[in-house]
């Protein structure tokens, strides 16, 4: 067991409790009554839960220097203290595998990544345990515990039981990964789904901040999804939901590799453009930024490749905004590369595809590296450490 | 105003409050310990929202005979006394509008209907002030006071505000229903869509209860959706929620009244099926029944056109398992008069299009009456009465 793991617990598992934390931490520093009524609880729920955090230094008290009045006390300000502990957040691509040490406020305090050879779990395994130990071994400097590591991988992940039930691009089908990571990391392990991942960091950090209903939608080797309800993340009651890549757009359009046609995947995925601009255009492109390269010279056929898939994922978020009324979505994902040449097509294809009020959600585009998904990866992470049920 | 109406205000307007109200309302009779559980609430938190509640006489304690240990007290029951109030709900149709009488348990103790002359909103509300006057009528006979009325319209409808934004079928704009009823029946008024009013009762009472994630389905007039995510019903955030006859299932499909092509609703709605019964039998049916007719004495054309129902109903049903992952998608409405003929297809469809552990939701019907919506309206006033957010 690496000499920085220390099992520590949080000291508070009520509801109210993570709740305060993570108001705090999303909003803070905070004085108690406006962390009260961000967070929707009487001044009793926030005085009792923040008590036993302050106690245990996850949760600061300062007087408020900068806004002191001329007369009478400043006002105490309550902030997470970042120093006191710090996360382990991992998200796994096709080619690599980006991870983050974070403190408790999630910032990210160093980034690495390894590249992914093999994807057999055995293989995945070994360079996440490689890619732990080093950012274990750069956290010794900071003299304090790594309390927890978080999983980011696509598919389908039961979060709960920690198992990957299906990831088309690992081909793994059931592996419980949480587990086996646990075991050769000696961390408390957390796995989600990887846009799940972003979404929580959106929301606590991003561009979610403050909104009970939002969605994620990212472009790139899978067209994924995270959706946030009621102010929380929709997991599916069995561990799949925001599975928009094979939402069928056009039961006519070109098939897909999960034996489907026409889903938004078989139009707007980063290995089906590049495929069909290969096609249309004749040449031998065979990645993104070729692909991209391409269409930037003027290639009419691979132009009309990029609209199809913008056109296809504005009736995605068509969907996404007619079935949830959402206030904004946020466009993210390494496809971004790619939106001047299919900006106005998604915009277009929204405002055609949504439904009354449901026009008035917002489209907002973000490029998040992937270190930022690895970011969402620790943010599941403290997530599980706090016992938020967000 | 009328002689049962009284303003009387719920004693304990809290989130647990509503929320073990809304637990004993589903479950009850409950123990205590059972109501706390159910509800994810602390014995205190239940003990302090429980006792104005039985001291306004919603709530009752009683021992349970029936259950009574041979050593020891019995053990006490809380439930909702259901004679302690009345409740009125109204279902707005095309043809007619439904108005139910119901206790505080949301159980019908009168049900009644008058015919819809006229769309206009001074009309309709003629003869819901007519449908109410006669309600409150039959109320007078209970001794207890009539403390709220739900009105479901089907369309986009801003609960908060009470106003019904768009309703294609009444051809209104705008209309603050809410305001303009609670003038002329002199109670307070809560209107919501007529599938989401459903989905609550649905929640309550029918077969949505204890299940945090689920889905109500119907199909008829038109084709409507009600989401509960998170043990709360989805309204959406600028009142657009659940608009599942909009999502365009093929965009080369037949048009739609909205203006796009290949809606749900322009496959499956009543009105758009007989139009194409019609069209491909060469016959001149004219309302649903006599479409059923046609198709049920095999006439392969006709059999088609609902087959081709099906498979986009199925396919509709299949995108909300997608994005959310409910649990179960209860299917129901008046077009279920045809449903063997287009079962198979949802079936199908449904399962050719949910994306691996989707496909576990469990499909139900059940057939619900236009009184069961208005029922479902009934359970909306209820809802604005405990002040549930839920
Ligand atoms: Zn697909
Ligand atoms: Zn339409």
């Amino acid at each position: 067991m690496p000499s920085t793991f220390r099992a520590e617990v949080f000291p508070a598992r009520t509801p109210a409790a993570s709740q305060i934390f993570t108001t705090v931490l999303s909003h803070g520093p905070l004085t108690r009554a406006d962390a009260a009524r961000r967070a929707g609880l009487s001044a009793a729920a926030v005085t009792k839960a923040v008590r036993p955090l302050i106690e245990a230094g996850y949760l600061v008290e300062d007087a408020d220097v900068e806004t002191r009045p001329v007369l009478g006390r400043p006002a105490n300000l309550v902030r997470v203290d970042g120093g006191r502990a710090l996360f382990i957040g991992i998200k796994i691509t096709g080619g690599e595998i980006f991870g983050v040490l974070t403190d408790l406020c999630c910032r990210v305090r160093v980034a690495r990544d390894v590249p992914l050879t093999a994807r057999a779990p055995k293989a995945v395994l070994a360079s996440v345990a490689e890619l732990v130990r080093e950012l274990l071994t750069e956290a010794d400097g900071f003299g304090v515990p790594v309390l927890g590591c978080g999983i980011a991988v696509a598919g389908e992940v039961d979060r709960a039981e920690g198992v990957v039930r299906y990831s088309p691009f690992l081909d793994w089908r059931d592996v419980p990964l949480a587990e086996l990571a646990a075991m050769t990391t000696g961390l408390p392990v957390t796995v989600d789904n990887d846009v799940r991942a972003l979404t929580v960091a959106e929301q606590w950090f991003g561009a979610g901040v403050g909104l009970s209903d939002f969605a994620v939608v990212t472009v790139g080797a899978g067209i994924g999804c995270g959706l946030v309800v009621h102010g929380r993340v929709v997991a599916g009651v069995h561990g799949v939901a925001g599975e928009i890549g094979h939402v069928v757009v056009d039961p006519a359009g070109p098939p897909c590799h999960c034996g489907r046609r026409g889903c938004l995947q078989a139009f707007a995925g980063d290995a089906e453009i590049v495929a069909r601009v290969r096609e249309v255009t004749g040449t031998s492109v065979t990645d993104s930024a070729e692909a991209v390269a391409v269409a930037h010279a003027g290639h009419p056929g691979a132009r009309e490749v990029y609209a199809r898939a913008g056109e296809a994922i504005g009736r995605g978020i068509a969907t996404v905004a007619n079935l949830l009324g959402p206030e904004r979505v946020i466009i993210s994902g390494e496809g971004l590369a790619a939106y001047d040449l299919f900006a106005e097509q998604i915009r277009e294809a929204f405002t055609a595809g949504a439904f009354g009020s449901a026009t008035r959600c917002e489209l907002l585009t973000r490029p998040l590296p992937f270190e930022e998904w690895a970011r969402g990866a620790a943010a599941t992470a403290i997530r599980s450490f706090i016992r938020a049920d967000q």
